[in-house]
């Protein structure tokens, strides 16, 4: 790419990075190569990110922000808080299962550079309880839900899902027998909620 | 290994190809290499197993076959139902945590082998599901859970507890938050067990 006059800032530099992966794989994910892309000097990058550490983990949070805005705005409308969790997850499944299905390699990209990136990845699955316990608090209020704990529920509500989220199991998302399994996952998981031992 | 006098069977053969893989990786799990390990002809080794896929199978077969007579044991036992099944759970996971622990490749060399024998696994996963529904439904016999259905609610308690025993996750084994998780989710799938909505 020829250098141009559009002046160089985070944002260009980790769009070229990851049109950088999804063309060379997440190997490419280095200052260098995404200096060579922009066309210009591995200093100029430098300057706008320290290392290379740095920039994989503005790549992977850059990844994962795409898939939240539809989620944050499910916890934010009103209505009943068990549709709602439900939606919430449907959503999540959806977008996951959609970039596995869509580009298996990028999603292999991103997931390899992930391992690395566990601050980031730390920081996505606390915002994803913390959604989860949003609605879930709600449930409580409401009179659906019996939890005394809605952060513990929410997070063992997201481990319980792993096998329909968690990108370690990607491989088996084309699986038919996909959608039973969450049907009765689900109705399991909200028998629990709505019954908690835990308030008695 | 120089030929002995030992009759060759189908058990020799399988601790032989047990011995390849575990010195040599998944890809040395052909009749040619346990034919050489053994120092007979492939012809011999053929007319007890007669595919490098069969062979495969077997290995498999064998490799989860050893978890499961103290998995019986416990299903077997008397006892009351939510006991009985958590001592399931918790020596499936600390089985397989064990072997990924202990020795991680041959671990990874199983598990490669495993995503191409699917017949074997299913089967595998048949008979954990049946153990699960089996305690399941005594504790419907003892008025301890109400599911309508221990079958469903066995795939579902299987699924729900994937990250601690699934090998896709032996990654994530050694996480000290792992125990913390498992009794949250443990206590949420408890609770969805005691008070299953699908009885009423």
């Amino acid at each position: 790419m020829p250098p141009d006059n559009t002046p160089l800032t985070r944002d260009r530099i980790l769009a070229a990075a990851a049109d950088v992966i999804r063309r060379f794989g997440p190997a490419k994910a280095t200052v260098v190569d995404v200096a060579r892309a922009l066309g210009v000097s591995h200093a100029a990058v430098y300057r706008h990110v320290a290392t290379k550490a740095e920039l994989r983990d503005l790549v992977v949070g850059r990844w994962v922000e795409t898939i939240m805005p539809p989620l944050r705005t499910i916890v934010a409308e009103p209505g009943p808080a068990a549709k709602r969790l439900r939606q919430l997850f449907d959503a999540m499944i959806a977008v996951k299962r959609r970039r596995a299905t869509d580009d298996p390699e990028l999603f292999a990209a991103y997931r390899t550079l992930a391992v690395d990136a566990q601050s980031v990845v730390v920081a996505h699955v606390d915002e994803l309880v913390e959604l989860t316990a949003s609605v879930i608090r709600s449930g409580v209020e409401e009179g659906t839900f019996r939890t005394a704990d809605p952060v513990s529920a929410a997070r063992a509500v997201l481990v319980a899902t792993s096998r329909f989220h968690h990108p370690a199991h990607a491989a088996d998302w084309a699986d038919p027998a996909l959608d039973a399994a969450y049907a009765d996952v689900w109705q399991l998981l909200m028998d629990g909620l709505r019954s908690s031992s835990e308030s008695g």
